[in-house]
């Protein structure tokens, strides 16, 4: 595991972390629902206090994927890490990264002293569902997402 | 419009939170689903940096809604206000006091810099999607939630 740096991001990583929002969003077949600039994500995640919090994983001293999560208090479970991206580059699949990435999410759970773990994941996207089976976590398919957009 | 009055929730009125977010879920068909107590709501959102907001609204001096909000980050969109809860006891529905409550947290997103505002909604709850239809909200159902618990 000598090959495997993870590390919590910085402001001078914003640029980095905005391109695998990007290549996600592809994924998710919404290239054009990203938005938010870079000076989005330096004003809310990295000042006294932020808005959101963000893992990189290195492979081998290439950077391989990130993690991107914040707190949501569920009015049913109290406060949540909610897990709003993971993502691992194509090429560095199969290694594991997202177990260490998701893993450390959790371990971050624990110690903000939060109930649980919330994500989203895409109804089709069958690879991440067998995936998060095996955490044992559960799924609704019964809610749809709201957006009404103000600027 | 003398009759209403909305404020916004103190420590002393987490009973009453708690109590409003019972009779949702109830509404929701998930009853058994609240396990959060009033110390999470003590602790999460009365402090120098709270991590929910609550708005409570009065017909006639008697306590008849609520709304329960918090701040997110969309890696897509920015900053996001996240409406968690919105309920009118049922005995004053009809009155405008959801619309008075949405309307607020509308402003509260402009004035606290989101570019928009996110909630969820059930599939079968018509009613409600008809109201936020006439809000301009966009609907996407193609999103499953996942959530771990962890204690």
């Amino acid at each position: 595991m000598k090959d495997i740096i993870l590390r919590k991001a910085q402001k001078e990583d914003v640029i980095e972390i905005l391109n695998f929002v990007k290549k996600l969003a592809l994924f998710e077949k919404a290239p054009h629902a990203v938005s938010a600039t870079v000076e989005d994500y330096f004003e809310n995640g990295f000042n006294e206090n932020p808005l959101f919090f963000c893992n990189l994983i290195y492979y081998q001293k290439h950077l391989a994927g990130f993690s991107l999560w914040y707190y949501r208090f569920s009015t049913w479970k109290g406060k949540r890490l909610y897990l709003e991206d993971l993502y691992v580059n194509e090429e560095f699949r199969g290694l594991g990264l997202g177990k260490i990435l998701l893993d450390e999410c959790k371990e971050e759970a624990k110690r903000s002293k939060c109930t649980g773990m919330m994500w989203q994941v895409l109804d089709w996207n069958k690879p991440a569902i067998e995936f998060y089976k095996k955490y044992g976590a559960s799924f609704d398919s019964e809610w749809i997402n709201v957006n009404l957009q103000l600027k």
